[in-house]
């Protein structure tokens, strides 16, 4: 297994990065992705119940339809909150890029980010589209993974290549984040691309075990956005013998989730206006959701995350979160440790001391300056 | 029924506050409160699983005992997270003031706030004590109510009188609040007194009631502290008919509730670093719990809470949170009217159209000042 810290495309698979004038600053903020032949798909949605129109939509192909070959993703503008035109307008985009393709809509999945609440500028998308097909190539990874940022100051990539047999697969994959980022999911776009020939069943069942133990074990302020989702598309170009279970399915559920943990903290590293990582695992606990609720209790606690930005340790405010979370844990069962704060990396391991599982989650520290950012939005 | 925004003491109560040194600014940090008779008292103690040593002490005289003529209450230090050291210092105090005043020791009730996870140094409580008795008085509440502050910027105080049949009685509260405040309350203490007459039953039932439309419904930062203590004493001094239901128990639920959403209220406006009071409607809800859920969702949210720091209209991050909430609340359902942002005191209305029921928390922006406040605290 190789593992490469940039993006590296799987066979058979295009991709381009345009600026179409969503956003103000004219930086990019469209990107389009490509598969040149028809593609297994297996997304992740927001749990949030007010969904955006993309997701919506996207959600509807995916129920009607098994193949896909595009997914295009514009920034600047979440089109949530949006109702029956911004439905129509995501619809509207599917459109103008399945007919610039000689595809169906329903082969197009469409993801947004941005501001909530405003009309999708579809006008300009529809301007933008030739210029996007143009443009498609294997390095356009490069300007697509710029065009999907928000407030994201680093773009986040990893790309994996592993023998599958006498094959070797490629898994790539990139993120936007930054705010708005809680369990199951966040302001949080994922795509990730691989060549491996696999069932839609297999890579269904791959996609929700990564997502799970990754991008649903991090969080920035506990906020759940609208508009999140992973989406995996796979070509089948390395054309391996096709995975559907066993260790050859083990294997590439080994590496997804490599690939998806190390995205989600890259998402958490640039959290707005971060400047500490932190780990909290709890162990010992009775099961893994009374772990992940006390490691998420912790993480969410605006008193634990003021106090590591004032590199203060206060153990007491990490024993009223664990308190809180409903763990159902006395003082007495408690240890808690925590690293030197002074560091950008933080370790928190807490021992409930009433079982064997275990849960870690990622987070961000509280600063003045996560309070701008969102204070100044828009 | 007449509102005082002071503290006018009830008949056979005397109060006092001290410096005893727990503060090293030399503020005062120890208040008495004293009951010339034996009191009926009913508490409400936080929801945490990790309570301070002086809840798990008060909640153990409570079941033994029926009556209770003293509260010592300290600020400085929150003894919690101290282990069984922390239980013999609470026990300690209560038996100090008890062998002072000639009481027993489960016939005092004690609460602590402040730093959590340091030892509560009783040595200086003791030497404290002879002081706290002599300045006993009916203005001495003035003392004390400045006693128990912390990061709190003004003394929270409400009197009300009002009559029961040809008799008049007095309902006098105090609190103290800032930070940690969630429901199921806060690093909140609240201290009520009343010389009417009431059966034990009737008042348990009365705080239940006031509580959980009062304390219970304000959030500062979602999280919740292991010291709360609501705790109501009641001597009848006022020699009314004794209350044990019907209309009078309603009366002095409706006084009672007043002066604790009062309470509550001056705490949200308190509240560390807060530029903004926010009041959240919820209505046409399914039923009160889905109501308060998705109040309380809006309300711990810290990006609506930015937002309105920045005086920045984002209706989509209040649909986010209402989402996220569980609420199961569909965009097409939801109604949101929000308040000129410019003012100090804002009102956010949500409609789900779902139902008949309603709730109402209270909760405060996040600014950098907060930040800054729990980041430096210690």
């Amino acid at each position: 297994m190789k593992i490469y810290t940039k993006s590296i495309l799987p066979l058979g698979f295009k991709a381009s990065g345009i600026s179409s004038g969503i956003k103000k600053s004219g930086k990019l903020d469209l990107a389009l992705f490509f598969s040149e032949t028809p593609a297994t798909a297996a997304c992740v949605f927001t749990a949030n119940s007010i969904k955006a129109a993309p997701v919506i939509l996207s959600k509807g192909y995916l129920r009607s339809n098994y193949y896909f070959q595009a997914i295009i993703a514009n920034s600047g503008n979440a089109n949530c909150f949006t109702g029956r035109q911004g439905l129509k307008d995501a619809q509207l985009t599917s459109k103008f890029l399945a007919d610039a393709l000689g595809l169906k809509e329903k082969e197009v999945l469409v993801a947004s980010t941005g501001i909530i609440a405003k009309k999708l500028p579809v006008d300009k998308i529809k301007l933008g589209i030739p210029g996007l097909i143009k443009q498609l190539s294997r390095e356009g990874i490069n300007q697509a993974e710029k065009a999907i940022m928000t407030t994201d100051t680093f773009t986040k990539k990893i790309s994996v290549k592993f023998s599958l047999g006498p094959k070797t697969v490629t898994i790539c994959g990139i993120a936007k984040g930054a705010g708005m980022i809680a369990p199951n999911m966040a302001t949080l776009l994922s795509f990730i691309f691989t060549d491996a020939k696999i069932t839609r069943q297999a890579l269904n069942q791959a996609l929700k075990v990564s997502v799970r133990n990754s991008f649903n074990c991090i969080t920035v302020d506990g906020c759940m956005s609208t508009n999140d989702a992973v989406m995996l598309l796979a070509n089948g170009a390395a054309q391996n013998a096709l995975v559907s279970g066993g260790k050859n399915l083990d294997l590439f559920i080994r590496v997804l989730s490599l690939v998806c943990l190390e995205l989600a903290k890259m998402v958490v590293k640039d959290a707005e206006g971060a400047s500490k990582f932190i780990r909290i695992k709890v162990s010992s606990a009775k099961n893994y959701n009374q772990a992940k609720a006390a490691a998420l209790s912790i993480a969410n606690s605006n008193l634990v995350k003021t106090a590591i930005y004032g590199q203060n340790p206060n153990f007491g405010r990490i024993a009223a979160a664990i308190g809180a979370s409903g763990a159902g844990v006395e003082e007495k069962d408690l240890k808690i440790k925590v690293s030197s704060l002074k560091k950008k990396e933080i370790e928190i391991e807490v021992e409930l001391n009433q079982g064997k599982a275990n849960a870690v989650i990622y987070t961000s520290d509280l600063t003045p300056e996560y309070v701008k950012i969102n204070a100044e939005y828009n």
